[in-house]
């Protein structure tokens, strides 16, 4: 006579706190898709020469995501590879970024956000998960937009003076790009994915990436260069170029559509290009929606943008998607 | 030798008008997740009490709602539980909270209205039915939603002078509560669920629920307590929170969590409140939003954190659905 | 001994330049759900008859579109129905009557655009074939949208002077219809799904869908009836209805409610008017929300409607989908 042990939750080996870190560090890199604790380490020394703070942010962000997702028992291979950690890292940050990192109020809202984001990941992993469509940071777009979105009704939250809401106008300033502005842009482009103008900062975490996986860094600075193009080639404004606002979801877009999510061909790569030059555009377009409510573009065009273009891959036969 | 008969449709019962009556009994009392007729007269009480008109027209949406599934041969076990009439119960009584009671175009409106809702409903159970998530009040949402907004545009439907459309501004009002306020807010978040403000029309409303379920009027209790300590913490004025305007999302979400469609469990009452806690910023978020253009929050909030948390469960091996 | 052949993607016959020629008429066509490449020539005159460059865009962006579905090697059968050409018409085509047809800066962006709408096409493909659910011009709306709402931060793509962003104000204007009015509604209707407001260009559309079917013409008339009357009734702006504005998405609706998609029954038929009606009111509350931050209202409302209408359908046993 055979019996069947009951499905014992408990019966999971205890996680070792070394452990923990790592996969907390693999977190922090999976902002850029890299599973790799090394550059976990490195990007969060860019955050560092940007702040401390935004360092400490970071890293709280990621280990009560990752804590949370454990708590409630996430499949174990997908919480080690990081990948229920990046949202809770961004998640954090931007409150640090845009609700200002010396506030209590800041603090408690960022490790709430981080908590909450998890089950907003779960919720989109099931319903994408229909299609083979990975998360992206998706949940951190959701829950970010919400809290800096409602901050300004909320006394003890903002203290950033009046709302950021209002119409959203043509472009006024000048177009003309000096080659400072250009290489600054570049480089910029990497550190605005984690809200840092900063041209040094942005070159730590192309490092970073560097030591993961060099098709990943070159398709970085494919869709940096795509981006910098579109945007000068339409008339965006200099400025905006030269603090990398216009390109860091098109970094984001050319890593996943060429490399990460579908296999690195010659067709992949031009498709990874007309995405990120449909990120650029969609860009503006967001940064004009959410002006008038106060919101923030985050990396929504990049999630909007690799999410359709993921989708699409099974009615595009040239195109595959990684194994 | 065999014949097979066609499904023939017109082969179905009549439906006895008592039984109909009871159909639109239930689906008044679903807005709030109870199967029962008696609720479903207390709720309509309740809508009496704060004016005659409001019962009236909730009963009537309903009505015509619940007419219009059966017309169209929605199975009948779903029509039965009022789960067809209770979206057309909130847009009828919205109309006349948004548009004017006393005016035969809302009536008009809120007639089509609510048989549109059917429809709404049905498509929103193709898609959300892939993934075992329920509707709620998401077609109510997106039926006012549209009306409201359109609503200026429209003369013969508008007669409240300028447009609500306005740039969301930052909280500035006293964010000090009194204890009147305190059980003002618990009260009214009860109410609000129909857009009604005043304290004695919450309490019955959870009367109504109490007679249903013990343990959806804990959760409803919880909800609202939740909502009313984090509207608090965050520094949300008090004239909102004494109104229920920050807290009647957060008693749907607490109730569909612990208790609705999740077996009522620590982890699961846990969950609940963290989702009431979201609800309460998304409702401030989704507020900045609409104000926008025009349009009213609803139940978008609840609608979404629930949807996400109920969605999110199969990933999440501490939570279980009811069967 | 057998082997297996591997699935030769170059193995396909190379296409005949006629044939190309043939289905991206049949692309023009489809806008209007019409596969037939008579119809497609009949609206390419009818866009002429409102400017030359009209129906160049149009051309353009089909064969663009086309052949890019080609060069991605999407399903044959599907490219030679118009089924990939006609969102790119629509993508160019509303370039050049928003951002002015006579700029370089339009053309290239609508290459751009009708490039782009093919991946968006593909996508939504796989996410709505799930339900059996048509992509309709979701692709064309989403393009379009994300175009028009950043062409104003891009200094070298606007021509247009201020930005269009502003907050919505209730109607003001008479919402007296005169019958010139009326009956020059009644054809802008067709025309405006085009983007052209003259009756002449109106008639001509209807001609070139009464070539291709009784009943899709039929049901084309009963639409702008239906959503004339709904218009005149709610009180619209008497103005904006003699130019097609209210009433296109209702043309739409209604030949995808009943004929094209569904069986062509007098539930159908109901139903279609219904959605026509729903449409109307959907058409007034996207406006209102487009304006705050610049947007074009487009087929959006047509989508919305037709999508969820169609979605309901496995829930009404009444109706029945065209097999």
């Amino acid at each position: 006579m055979e019996t069947v042990a009951p499905p014992a939750v408990a019966a999971r080996p205890r996680l070792h706190p070394a452990e923990f870190l790592l996969d907390v560090l693999r977190g922090v890199a999976q902002v850029d898709f890299m599973p790799s604790p090394v550059t976990g380490l490195v990007f969060l020394v860019a955050l560092a020469a940007a702040g401390w703070q935004y360092a400490l942010y970071a890293l709280v962000g990621c280990a009560v995501a990752t804590a949370t997702a454990h708590a409630f028992d996430v499949d174990r291979d997908t919480v080690s590879a990081g990948l229920r950690g990046f949202n809770g890292t961004l998640v954090a940050l931007s409150f640090a970024v845009f609700l200002g990192a010396g506030h209590l109020s800041t603090f408690c809202l960022a490790v709430g956000g981080a908590v909450t984001v998890v089950f907003v990941t779960s919720a989109l992993a099931t319903i994408l998960g229909t299609w083979n469509i990975p998360t992206l940071t998706a949940p951190f777009c959701i829950t970010a937009s919400v809290m800096t979105v409602a901050a300004p009704s909320f006394a003890r939250v903002w203290h950033s003076g009046p709302g950021l809401a209002a119409l959203p106008q043509p472009a006024s300033d000048t177009t003309r790009l000096d080659w400072t502005q250009i290489w600054h842009g570049f480089l910029a482009n990497f550190g605005q994915i984690f809200f840092m103008p900063q041209w040094y900062v942005g070159l730590i975490f192309l490092a970073g990436i560097l030591i993961a996986s060099r098709t990943a860094a070159a398709m970085a600075c494919a869709g940096s260069a795509a981006s910098l193009f579109v945007a000068w080639a339409l008339g965006s404004p200099s400025r905006g170029i030269a603090e990398g606002l216009m390109g860091y979801n098109s970094v984001l877009v050319a890593m996943a559509l060429c490399g990460v999510f579908l296999l690195p061909t010659a067709w992949s790569f031009g498709y990874a290009l007309i995405g990120a030059a449909g990120a650029t555009a969609l860009t503006a377009a967001m940064t004009a929606f959410f002006t008038t409510f106060g919101g923030h573009t985050f990396t929504w065009p990049f999630v909007l943008t690799a999410l359709a273009f993921v989708a699409a891959v099974p009615a595009l036969p040239r195109l595959s998607r990684r194994p």
